[in-house]
């Protein structure tokens, strides 16, 4: 049941002090589409570690979370469902 | 009102010819991130019709639209909007 819309929210995860905010728009069911290469490119390892933990949030509240390239990252609340049928890795 | 998950797929556009299905989908309230880059570095001037076809059909039909980088370009459904407040353009 959904009266009010759903927002998409495209962001840039730049820092790990983002991730806070991140998952307050996740809790809150917006749509995430978030650009990684800035943490990508200043740290790997921690970029890693932000998706993973990311990942278990997500996957725990019963959203979706999947790369769009290597760029991006998006997050679906537990009502938008990511289609892999075909999905464009690319 | 919604009961029914809502779809979000990411797709390439090759082609001319992928823009039936592309609003075959946005009719069928899917989110749809569009790689463009592809017919963007085919046919720029097609890229262009593309888009302002896309971009009139997605207004008419009270869905949102807006461009995501260089190489994507995302479509809502109606009850889906995209927030523009620091929309990221990078």
């Amino acid at each position: 049941m959904q009266k009010e819309p759903i927002y998409l929210k495209a962001i840039t995860l730049r820092d790990m002090s983002d991730l806070s905010g991140i998952k307050e728009d996740a809790r809150k069911h917006t749509i995430l589409i978030i650009r990684v290469t800035p943490l990508a490119h200043k740290d790997i390892d921690n970029l890693r570690k932000v998706i993973e933990d990311l990942y278990s949030y997500v996957k725990s509240s019963g959203g979706d979370i999947a790369r769009l390239g290597e760029e991006r990252v998006v997050i679906t609340p537990p009502n938008v469902k990511i289609w892999k049928g075909a999905y464009d890795l690319k």
